[in-house]
């Protein structure tokens, strides 16, 4: 239906290629290793790029999983180095392709062919295996160094070594587009400053959370320390110039500045869980490996967003009721690598103000933050963060048609693989299923018992769709025993199913004397009484979401000295 | 707010005691053993009322059960028959009361007292333990026999025994009740006819549910095999002078007579699952014994419902917002005994036609039949079936005070009993979690493999809160692979989160030649991506409601002749 797109869109600018060989950092190559399992063959293998000095000492292991992702085999790959090497520069004896010839070659029909420097090759029979699925389609018939420039886990010799695999042709010399990039920066220059204490899973694009026991120090987690997800460089929008235009079908079009959204319209606050579908992902690749950022538990933040209701800014376009026909309201952020980052929520979400759908302007108390949305963020409460587009956006009539909608962020059975996947069977994940995490003691911890000899444990505990966390179960001895912990935090002013925030939540479980080591596990029930698997075997999925089996943390107890 | 009271309310007529010794019969001694768990002193008992010929032969044996519910001891207490003989006659030596003394100890602090016949009891220290819980408190201060003659499980010579432990006095011999009862008949003597096919859970009041594998037969549940949760006797509502009034705080007041209700309001049809909060309550038992019925897993049901929406009917009484301070609407029923049986639902809930609660005077096209609510049964989709309540209803401001709806159908922990439960602290049941069922094949059952060597695997899938099945995993080596089932029924039109009818399913698996046995678990997952638990013992809880966990099924394969 309507298209609310904005009048100032930051252009990707790519300036300036960077080495491509000798520039990856731990964190990428961490963020390469969690995001390139495939399945072939009834084999999974992972590539593990290990940077040992240069370019010419790259080593590269292709390390065999079977499907329950344990090792088989490992085989050191000695020609990768010449293959590195040879990545990009012509080789004698391969044909010569234009530009042209090379830009007919965009679609699986007439073969998919991509440059890199000075090679040509055909990605055809690779989309299939690449591990950030089918944005690689993005650069079909033309150059890949823009979107290595935005997506950095590529500067990884395997990566290098395993195009040269793909390899068909040389570039006309003369047509080399490095020119075209000679005044080309880092598009992730200008990144915001970002709080020391955040780990990275990965830098560029930056994803990164807070150490999960900050997580539990206060209902409302401090904008510096709430997990960034992005999946592109962080876009620039100019405040004094940005406009909203609401448009499209049924739509009495209307533009709007920041300052009429914030000056026409009822400042709404909610407070509001936003969770990444993949957090907790660290625990499910220990069943077997799965695409996707390696995150911990903390992938997850409670704030409080004021901003103009949705339902407020459609009515002002004459929109109150449901257009007949559509079913999505189309968002897509300011942040594009050729297409935007983009996602859709089925339009009765949006059209009701009970869910408060909100456009958002401020975090806690603040203007947004840049890594947050600035200066606009969609908050979709309840639902998937993968939704709460961030950077402004756009409004369709049907499910967008992003890579991130359609073929990402959806659940499948633990028997799917990559091999018979097929992303059109599931639905896009909106409200998400109940979850908690332990936040203290963490994993490892040694831990002092109370004066009473008794173990204390916090944590999170939240649930989609705006149900309440009813109940919190925490158990030291594996299940025998369950000890009902009590609310710390929890909106009381909210109501299921419009139940937004999360539950911080605290326990004392008594310890038995002598005891060294305990397994903690939590589950939490929400208000449909919903409540958490039990482990991971059974819920695995191919892309690591939706990893709300019961969180299990071990620690050591200190002994006390008699 | 509303009061929606009946005009014409059956009175319930308790016309003639029944023989209280040697009554009794399977089904209720079933009932019985299954509702009379109970925690004291850190063990659990169970009563077994055995019937081996008459009241003097009867022996009751108390098997003392630890925490887990394991054996502990086997102990006969061979005074039984001596005190089911003394039941209700009166005993040289004891203190003798009049039904006003007795009468005035009808609360906590004055003591309760009640009588049986000539005896008078002080049941005080009882009422805890009591399997049918604070319902007793109906008795107080007066007679059991109107409530026994109701509650047909009371029959049973180890009720009497127990009753003759709190045995403080004897009745005025000229007070004796009994000929107040002499012209009562049985209360359930005009119970409408049923199925043959539906299996009891208990007699009186009726409880019963159809053969498990029926239930994947057709997508709508044929009326006469839909499962039966009666509370009480069957009320008798004339449909010629049934008049609905609906006033209260806020309210226009007006009346409705059935006709009116039907002429004067659109017709609104929705297909919907009705679901018992026990359903499969006899899967959590081999756990640890519950108090309940023992429900199958056909305890679940899918109709057409067609009446009057509820938001239409409080519209025409001038309520379409929350009037302030309304937080839930009450619904009470013609089932009455002493109080009616009673539940309610958030205002929320029932103020959004979207929510399609209905006063529903059809099932399945066909007036409503008298086992399912005739003439108007409210229907709350996506809900726990103890809130669609049967026989009329009337609506108040705030919760229910019901037994149903505040010491019964609620969620604890797993550690909870009945010595720490506090009902205060668990929110009624509402919203239903995700649930799922093997229908075809059932336990034990010997199977044949189709020509291709597959197993041939039926079933239903159903979640509360209108969220949608999207997806049915289906295993036969206990995890190692998952097969995903198609779907055979879902309503198509109906969309998450208002999708209220069930999803049966189908899925052929294949099974290495030569399996002699087959264990299948089935487990699904909804719109917002909830599956369910795996085993029963992290979420065994003492009302055994709730029974989600992952549903197993041992088959045998019929091996081919060769």
């Amino acid at each position: 239906m309507a298209k609310l797109y904005p009048i100032v869109r930051r252009c990707v600018l790519l300036q300036r290629p960077q080495a491509l060989i000798g520039a990856w950092n731990h964190d990428n190559i961490r963020y390469f290793s969690d995001d390139t399992h495939s399945h072939r063959n009834q084999k999974n293998y992972l590539h593990y790029g290990a940077a040992i000095g240069g370019a010419a000492l790259v080593t590269s292991l292709y390390i065999f999983y079977d499907r329950k992702g344990k090792h088989k085999s490992i085989s050191a790959a000695s020609s990768t180095a010449v293959a590195v090497a040879r990545a990009g520069h012509s080789v004698d004896g391969l044909p010569v392709y234009s530009i042209s010839e090379v830009s007919e070659h965009a679609s699986k029909e007439d073969r998919i062919w991509v440059t890199y420097g000075n090679g040509v090759y055909d990605i055809t029979d690779f989309v299939e295996q690449h591990p950030g699925g089918d944005k690689i389609l993005m650069a079909a018939g033309g150059s890949l160094e823009p979107f290595w420039l935005l997506y950095g886990v590529h500067k990884n010799p395997s990566v290098l070594a395993l195009l040269e695999k793909l390899r068909i042709g040389n570039l006309k010399e003369e047509e080399n587009t490095e020119h075209l990039l000679a005044n080309m920066g880092d598009p992730y220059e200008n990144e915001p400053k970002r709080h020391p204490a955040l780990k990275p899973a990965s830098v560029k694009p930056f994803n990164a959370e807070p150490p999960v026991s900050l997580l539990v120090e206060s209902f409302v987690t401090p904008s510096d320390l709430f997990y960034v997800r992005n999946h592109l460089p962080v876009p620039e929008v100019d405040p004094e110039t940005y406009t909203l235009e609401v448009s499209g079908v049924g739509v009495e079009s209307i533009s709007l500045s920041l300052d009429e959204l914030k000056t026409k319209f009822p400042k709404h606050t909610i407070t509001a869980v936003v969770q990444c579908a993949g957090n907790r992902r660290s625990e499910i690749i220990a069943v077997k490996a799965v695409k996707g950022l390696s995150w911990g538990a903390a992938a997850i933040g409670n704030a409080t967003w004021s901003g103009v209701l949705l339902t407020d800014v459609l009515k002002a376009a004459g929109v109150t009721d449901n257009p007949p026909g559509v079913e999505h309201i189309q968002m897509n952020g300011a942040d594009v690598a050729n297409v935007p980052y983009g996602a859709s929520i089925p339009i009765e979400r949006a059209l009701d103000p009970k869910n408060e759908v909100l456009l958002a302007y401020e975090m806690n108390g603040e203007p947004i933050p840049l890594d947050h949305g600035f200066p606009i963020r969609v908050i979709v409460p309840g639902v998937v963060g993968a939704r709460s587009v961030k950077w402004l956006w756009e409004e369709q009539e049907e499910e967008s048609s992003s890579h991130w909608q359609r073929n990402d962020y959806k659940g499948f059975s633990p028997s799917v693989d990559w091999d018979t996947v097929d992303f059109t069977k599931s639905p896009a994940i909106q409200e998400l299923p109940i979850n908690s995490a332990i936040c203290d003691p963490v994993e490892g911890q040694t831990i002092t018992l109370t004066s009473d000899g008794k173990l204390s444990v916090r944590g999170y505990a939240w649930s989609g769709g705006g149900q309440k966390i009813v109940r919190v179960d925490v158990t030291a001895d594996k299940g025998k025993t369950w000890h009902v912990a009590h609310f710390t935090g929890q909106d009381e002013k909210s109501k299921t199913p419009h139940h937004w925030g999360w539950t911080l939540w605290k326990v004392e479980i008594p310890v038995i004397p002598g005891t060294k080591q305990v397994e903690l596990w939590v589950k939490a029930v929400d208000s449909s009484y919903n409540t958490q698997p039990e482990n991971f075997e059974n819920v695995w999925n191919l892309r690591g979401v939706l990893n709300t089996a019961y969180h299990r943390v071990n620690v050591n107890v200190k002994q006390k000295i008699t």
